[in-house]
């Protein structure tokens, strides 16, 4: 497999409109990547990769990220068999975020919690302000306790 | 108008599966917030928000962000005219994203360099990992220099 090489950001003019892949990494070494479903077109979730993480997602076409919890480089689906099979990935202006539209396999969920996505839930805006979440997922689509066992909880508080 | 209170993250439980907005802004005071073209579910920018912009976002119903190159709060389309009208709000499992699915007035166009989306660029997967990136959109949407004058690019290398 060649390996991807990411290029210098030598100008402002060559990172917006070049044509070559020079992505920006934060202080922790990391960029973050919309996930959405290629065919709903339903964001499932934010992710974070590191350098190696976005080259192995580019080069295998399957999604990979780095859990800043585990601080370990993760292939998405391989203990829960939610693998997220690349269709297109996009990044934006300044090349210091990527947008990938997926197809995942299986129950077609991504979320830990067990929801097709991690944004289940709407947040009141306006009149409606400062009132309660609302789920907009009435049922898991799969069993986060089938799915993980008892591996650790990614959310930290 | 009424203030939004962020309640505190008390439980993991509380925090994924509870009512109340619990937002986790980084260690720069920000939360990441994915925006999305409310009618053709097309990503049109990561923006990144500090808790007055996450108020001013739910209160108004219009997007406001932290411009991190600009340090500063950034009503957007304040200098365009491009303002985004939230049609959803929606926040992730551990609150600590979020998503808008938003109208974008005039043009419909969010990105500054003048494309209707900031992911104006494919990034070639699989077999052609590696090649060069290819432009999604073929003509700007609006002209970046009359909308935004000499303001500075606020892309940083």
């Amino acid at each position: 497999m060649n390996r991807i090489a990411f290029h210098p950001r030598r100008t402002v003019e060559d990172v917006e409109e070049g044509r070559l892949l020079a992505p920006k990494f934060d202080d922790a070494g990391l960029i973050p990547c919309i996930t959405s479903d290629a065919d709903s077109g339903e964001v499932l979730m934010l992710g974070w990769m590191n350098a190696e993480a976005l080259r192995l997602t580019l080069e295998t076409g399957e999604a990979h990220y780095f859990s800043r919890s585990r601080r370990n480089l993760w292939h998405k689906g391989t203990t829960s068999g939610l693998v997220q099979r690349v269709v297109e990935a996009r990044i934006d202006d300044d090349q210091d975020a990527i947008w990938l539209r997926v197809a995942v396999a299986g129950s077609g969920a991504s979320c830990h919690v067990g929801y097709r996505s991690c944004f289940y839930r709407a947040v009141p805006t306006g009149e409606k302000a400062g009132g309660a979440l609302a789920f907009t997922e009435s049922t898991r689509t799969f069993d986060p306790v089938a799915a993980y066992g008892d591996a650790p909880n990614p959310t930290q508080l």
